[in-house]
């Protein structure tokens, strides 16, 4: 296929061509992410999350910045929590820096989560491959919000950097200790503002408690994003990161996607799309959720019976 | 079973064996979810969202005291986003109302979402079941963080309820763009502090953008949830929308979860069961790992492969 040629050759219109596929759901991408695959497995991919107002935005931009100076070609890609009902990204309207955007060794790209089950681990997966084919050295994943969203993002990254900052509430502090264990490396952005060594306090102390610190003590690097203040050391924390989880990857194997838990999601949907092929089998489908929804029978029930009369 | 009776009675020792066959994936748990089935459908599920610090819990409790001075029972579940590496509860040190406690007629349940893909809606469906089987006319929702976990708790719930706070900064402005479709009803809880108005005007003037106003404007409803300030002015609101979805189901459709979209969920975990009692398949799932780590071939390839030898 020309597009698979035209991405392996970086060309950013197939790239975008194939997100959009990937986004779509089409048949199409299933043949392109074939036909790249052998050539991916070589970006590093950094997932940054934080909640809101972290300045998440602006350090990956700097971070983009800084990794372009280093001659790395780099990928971005924007999680949005958008709505299912409108399709609309809430950060359509995000204005990134200009000098990214003039770059051509930078491709930026937001995608909508849709709301579908499973879907943002999949299709931001499934881009991934696609900047990583395209010869990007390094992806960063940013994602919105504080949630399973976050959860997923950590398992499909290769680093996970978890973005907080001075003088958040109480209530915040809470938060925090649910996205503590996603974090293989911490920032304390803002860190001109009052509070940051109250934060950097409670943070090391937090990570003490952290089972996983007999293998990789997460470290802590204050930033001033909008300086880019702190962006350096960033950056070396990351390759130190990055040696670490080469040099010992089964530390760190229950927090990753394995190979394995991906080939089972992929079986699961090849498996309906077969059943669904069947003759007959959307009307039993239809039937058995009128049945359900009547209460004539249960749906655990009635699924066991349409699977029962696959062939 | 003898389980399936005990919830149908309502005793509480038995709904929450029941929620915990259902959070560890029990087979036992699909048996008892047959059982009580005919028995669902009567209570009216209230999911709870909004931002960290908007004062949710309070108001939680608050609506399930006043539901239950109007002599409804009334079930809690608080869904956590829980690291899926420790498998704790971030929100376990959170101190509900004593009141609540012991009231008998109030089941109180915290819920880990685990990190499994699609695991919050189908484990959240499935304990409400439970407690819809057990006799509980309202049924609380509440969730922690925005994201994708709240459009889930959207789509499993009868009516969203979404809680905004005055003073948020510009950034959580941003955030609640992505949150306004969400909501059948929004409340502006802490209504005692400054920057009412300009929330209030803010909002209005999103939901007038909203394409679904034809159908129903979510009404925007001040409370003080601590002192138990427009409590019931919420319920009276809640009610209202009770009374339109049952009257034009049709409205929502898009927006919430089907029974036909439950169905196909179902319907993949059964495949994938089946599948995988095929001897010789894990054989297969391992090999096929190994060759797609060391790209010998594609995990869509590695995929077709096995269900292609499927019987």
């Amino acid at each position: 296929m020309e597009l698979i040629q035209r991405i392996l050759s970086a060309d950013p219109r197939a790239i975008a061509r194939a997100m959009s596929l990937i986004e779509n759901g089409d048949l199409k991408a299933r043949e392109i992410l074939k036909g790249i695959y052998f050539r991916t497995g070589q970006a590093l991919v950094i997932g940054v999350t934080g909640a809101p107002g972290s300045g998440k935005s602006t350090l990956v931009d700097k971070l983009a910045l800084a990794y372009r100076k280093l001659g790395k070609l780099v990928g971005i890609i924007a999680v949005d929590p958008t709505s299912p009902f409108s399709g609309g990204a809430i950060l359509a309207d995000r204005i990134r820096m200009q000098a990214l955007y003039n770059d051509e060794g930078v491709f930026i790209r937001s995608m909508a989560t849709r709301g579908h089950i499973g879907g943002l681990s999949h299709a931001t997966r499934e881009v991934i491959s696609v900047l990583d084919a395209a010869g990007k050295d390094i992806i960063l994943i940013e994602t919105v919000g504080v949630g399973q969203d976050e959860i997923e993002v950590v398992k499909v990254a290769d680093i996970s950097v978890v973005v907080l900052v001075p003088g958040m509430g109480d209530e915040l502090q809470t938060l925090k200790a649910g996205i503590m264990e996603i974090g293989d490396l911490f920032i304390i952005n803002k860190a001109d503002r009052a509070g940051v060594e109250k934060l950097e306090k409670e943070l090391e102390s937090m990570l003490a408690l952290d089972a996983r610190s007999e293998n990789w003590k997460p470290p802590v690097v204050k930033t001033v994003a909008t300086q880019g203040e702190g962006v350096s050391e960033l950056i070396a924390a990351i390759h130190r990161f990055d040696q670490f989880r080469k040099a010992s990857p089964q530390a760190l194997q229950s927090r990753k996607y394995t190979v394995q838990e991906n080939l089972i999601e992929l079986l699961k949907e090849r498996l309906l799309e077969r059943a669904t092929q069947q003759d007959g089998i959307w009307d039993k489908i239809q039937v058995a959720s009128r049945d359900v929804k009547a209460r004539k029978t249960d749906p655990y029930t009635a699924v066991e019976e349409i699977v029962r009369d696959l062939a």
